[in-house]
């Protein structure tokens, strides 16, 4: 390894410079806190990261009341402000994610298995209550794909609307609900940190494998085969895709896939010119016209492609009657409700700090969760589905320059109008062009250079990645999901039971020591290895961490024997890194100067972080490596013990 | 909370001196590697990382051999040294564990509701073949108490040896089969880091709730009750205790309490005296005689006494046809044997390096798990049950003066004798000082001053503790066992998605820059914002983090303007306990830099350590930092930053 090849005896030079100029500093144990105390601070930093009433500080009670008031209902906190010149501007956003939101939303619906008037109900009620409780001001909201998605292939693996209408739609609902009991939970007890779970890289991998899932599940409308599987899976799906050729309609196909080919065009040229975004917002109800019109002119010649028919006129009915709260499918009911909200609150969440941060404002997490929860509550009362702020709605509504929230009220409105007065233009829609919509929506979300990225930087993400998606597409979406959270939990467990321990080396003519892998000037200092633990000291890794450091000891002391160099007297160990300790690594760290000891090697400490030394102190480790046993940085730790040896040679 | 009071303007001081003194020095890159030499140094990290082959380096192939033969059998490594004065001490230290594995052995075999005999079988066989196999001198092999208990709990609950015999020796046989498979693949994979997720405080916990459990099932024997629980919960023993209570027997209760108070004694005494170690070594078998003789003498007039009865002679019968792999059992068996292989290990394991470690030489984790599992696949083919090496024999070992795993032979032979020609002396032997010797050895698993010592220096340790006491007492004991090891694993998680984040101070007179909150004297410098980051930046906290520090900007924002100070223009983020960083992590490194641009505010990195450096490099990030934007110091970015500051004003 040549590891001696770089030992320059220039230690006199550092032990003369600091006798003389650098004075030995000690250790300090943080001020000391009762237990209340530090359970306090330790449950603040957990639940309450962001100290949310910080603005509530030295403030007179009526602005206090006022500050709640504008806390719970963000809309008073921007109501005062708004005028006309910002309702313009809501006004043609809100308008143009209508023109989406009408079409999308009875597109999901069917992909949830659900009649299309769900979805849009569900985008009538969720974005009024969303912009009065809804903290991001470009949030577009409605059904999203993937809990729509995820909704309908979870609940008919067991019921089908087909078979079961009644019973279908109470465990819609009722999910619906405990989607939203489970998100507005999260963030009344600010327990939003669960999230963070579903790490970016298991998010592309999930989202990629749900699209293809998708995609190819819409073959069913866009090849116009009446008898297909209920599986999600991507085998049984193309089994049955080549079983019901016969069914196959060339009037549909062409139909569809032209659509599709306009709606893909439309949005390549979207997203090669910003500016042009209406272009792809503007398609899907540009296609749902088109052919809604080609379907009833030639309807003598179609009977082949299946049509909407007819749907019911009005407003949402109410569905609290159809809520489910006992019986054997409860347990689906609740386990669909906690998947689809967490699927939703990450899109919703995500989506809004992207577009919080492209106009420099915060959204706040946990208040976002309780917004979200509680439209889907209400959502769940009156008859709609799982609704979020979806990622192709919010970027429409920025790039067409929504100002606030009113841009939601907006498209609820134009929503209310198509509910009241327009329900039958859409008898003649035929189901091929929502399945096109259905793709073209979907397509987007595989994201092959975040993939690449992935492969590119971190292996193990790129893993995580792999495993959600092949998980997704072979097995089912919440086994997948499951692998890959797994994964990434793996991951952090494999950092800590395998942590990173290096030897470090002066950096010439300073005080510096760092690395002498990374740094190739860095010189090691004879006598001394010096070691940087880089991980808490845990149960999980206290026994590799001892058996590493002895490795690390007997590799140097086998190089000194080969080179004859000067032998071994002290290890000193960087705790820098080490940010916590617990029971089993004291235990470890006491063994270690034992057995060290027995070899005749001092083993000494060096800058150990505030709950480090604390810990030390109260188990009396620290008594058992002594006055001189802890140091604040490596070189006064070389100083202080060759000026010590000299002093008692 | 007085942040500024300790603000002084020292910070022209620090300039000037680093502008004369100290050069700027930059963050270096690690030396570039290939995927496949990353690779390979990380898995040779993750399962070899005590370099087993270090040893084979440089060897003549003979010798190479001959190093082979001895790390698979170390009993080569010591056999050719082994001399008549080893023989000595093993032939004392032998005949003494004997004493003590004879009654053990039938103790615990009662214990996994086992004939007695099978106790015996087991403290033959797997003696003998871990004495070829083991490396630890130490270790006295045998039936553990833990294990055992285990084992019958967790069969019991399903098949009882009362109703079905067969079937109930055949689940027992196949699980020890398993457990051994286990515990030799573990060795075998290298995967030996996953009983280091038993933390020694879930173990305290654990063993403290079985040792209370088991106890209270002796009860049974101690009492004289015939008909009882096969439960292992707390209340249903307890139920069924005070049930049974006509069947109590005077006779039972004074003799098997009198013997229970004898062994009490002589444990006390030998802790207090570790001299005397032979004084509760010998006193299980003193009880078993004395006991004997006792029903024997009065058969007449103890018929209320219930006594072991007839026992087989001769050696262990082969058992591989009783082996049982297919059938609606199995899973219980795999099961069963995987727990208990676990446990079994994890004793046998913390022994022998306990006593390693007092006598200084090496166990190595994984030959040992080939040794423990080798040993329980022959013994599950020798009608033996799960066997381990145990704390009380091997402590009785230990201090009888055992030098090499001989001591086990001689056990063995000891046993064998016993088998041979003994048996029939046991007949009158009465159950009543079979639980008497479990509760005895039992006891002494309730460890108080460890519990308390987990309290006082870590309170979530002590909650890990206490969960998987309540959960063994309560619940059951594989799901008391699980909730500890996802307890210590969310403490991992929660350490990890809510790390500390700090300010840092300057420490007048030197280039250090420590926690202005451990470091009184440490001072913040003007217009500067030291942060460091007590953790890897991953998905599961990057969010976190950014908001943290925000706030961290905004709160120090707030004191500037309160103090009319110097206003903030540089964020410093100090990277050193930053051990490793993903891809969510790069986005949010990314992120913050642009958020504090937006407020013109800069954010400069320091010292990132190998493998993040790479990360940033790789992904770009570190050019969005420029050339100027990472240093190796916190001191030499000040210095540097303010030097830039002054050049262009």
């Amino acid at each position: 390894m040549g590891m001696n090849c770089n030992r320059v005896e220039h230690f006199e030079e550092i032990t003369m410079r600091t006798q003389t100029e650098i004075p030995i500093h000690q250790v300090r144990l943080p001020p000391e806190r009762t237990l209340l105390n530090k359970l306090k601070q330790r449950l603040s930093e957990i639940f309450f990261p962001d100290d949310p009433l910080h603005r509530f500080k030295n403030q007179p009670s009526f602005k206090k009341f006022l500050l709640t008031l504008q806390y719970f209902f963000p809309i008073f906190e921007w109501g005062s402000q708004y005028n006309l010149k910002l309702l313009r501007s809501d006004l043609i956003s809100g308008l143009t994610i209508a023109s989406l939101a009408i079409p999308q939303g009875i597109s999901y619906a069917k992909l949830a298995n659900l009649p299309p008037i769900i979805g849009l109900y569900s985008s009538f009620v969720p974005p009024l209550i969303y912009s009065m409780l809804g903290s991001s001001r470009h949030l577009g909201v409605g059904p999203v794909s993937i809990a729509s998605l995820v909704m309908g292939s979870m609940l008919s693996e067991t019921v089908t609307y087909a078979q079961n209408p009644t019973l279908y739609l109470q465990l819609a609902f009722t999910a619906t609900f405990f989607a939203g009991l489970f998100q507005a939970s999260l963030g009344i007890l600010r327990l939003g940190f669960i999230i963070d779970f579903l790490s970016k890289a298991t998010l592309v991998g999930f989202m990629a494998g749900a699209a293809i899932i998708v995609s190819l599940q819409q073959l069913k409308g866009l090849l116009g085969i009446v008898h297909f599987t209920n599986k999600m899976q991507i085998l049984p799906v193309l089994i049955s895709v080549y079983n019901h050729k016969d069914e196959w309609s060339w009037q549909t196909i062409i139909m569809g896939f032209g659509f599709l080919a306009f709606l893909l065009t439309t949005r390549h040229i979207s997203s090669k010119k910003p500016k042009l975004f209406w272009v792809s917002a503007a398609a899907p109800l540009t296609s749902v016209i088109l052919s809604t019109l080609l379907v009833f002119l030639l309807r003598n010649k179609t009977q082949h492609i299946s049509i909407i028919g007819k749907l019911p006129k009005g407003l949402n009915p109410p569905s609290v009657n159809l809520l489910y709260f006992n019986g054997s499918y409860l347990a689906l009911a609740i386990k669909t409700g906690i998947v689809t909200g967490i699927l939703s609150l990450t899109e919703g969440i995500a989506v809004g700090r992207t577009f919080a941060a492209l106009k420099n404002y915060q959204v706040d997490g946990n208040k976002e969760m309780m917004a979200i929860g509680i439209m889907n509550l209400a959502g769940s009362c009156s008859s709609c589905f799982v609704t979020s702020g979806s990622f192709s709605r919010s970027a429409v509504n920025y790039n067409a320059g929504a100002q606030t929230a009113v841009s939601n009220i907006v498209m609820a409105s134009a929503v209310l109008v198509t509910l009241l007065f327009l329900m039958p233009l859409f008898y003649y829609t035929p189901n091929l062009v929502l399945a096109a919509i259905i793709i073209a929506a979907v397509v987007g979300l595989i994201d092959f250079q975040a993939a690449y990225k992935l492969w590119k930087v971190d292996k193990l993400d790129f893993l995580a990645c792999m495993c959600s998606f092949f998980g997704v597409l072979f097995i089912s979406v919440p086994l997948g999901l499951s692998i890959a959270v797994a994964i990434s939990v793996f991951k952090i467990l494999l950092h800590v039971s395998r942590p990173n321990t290096m030897v470090l080396g002066n950096i010439p003519g300073t005080q510096i020591f760092h690395n002498i892998n990374q740094y190739k000037e860095a010189l090691r200092i004879p006598s001394f290895l010096v070691l940087a633990v880089e991980s808490p000291i845990y149960f999980a890794n206290s026994t590799y961490l001892r058996e590493r450091i002895l490795r690390w000891v007997r590799e140097e002391e086998e190089q000194i024997k080969a080179h004859n160099g000067k032998s071994l007297e002290c290890i000193i160990l960087d705790m820098t890194a080490v940010t916590a300790i617990d029971t089993s690594g004291l235990e470890t760290l006491g063994e270690l100067r034992k057995m060290l000891e027995q070899r005749s090697l001092k083993l000494v400490l060096v800058n150990p972080v505030g709950n480090v030394m604390e810990k030390l102190h109260t188990s009396k480790i620290l008594d058992t490596f002594g006055f001189k046993g802890v140091y604040l940085t490596v070189g006064e730790a070389v100083a202080g013990i060759s000026s010590l040896e000299k002093a008692q040679p």
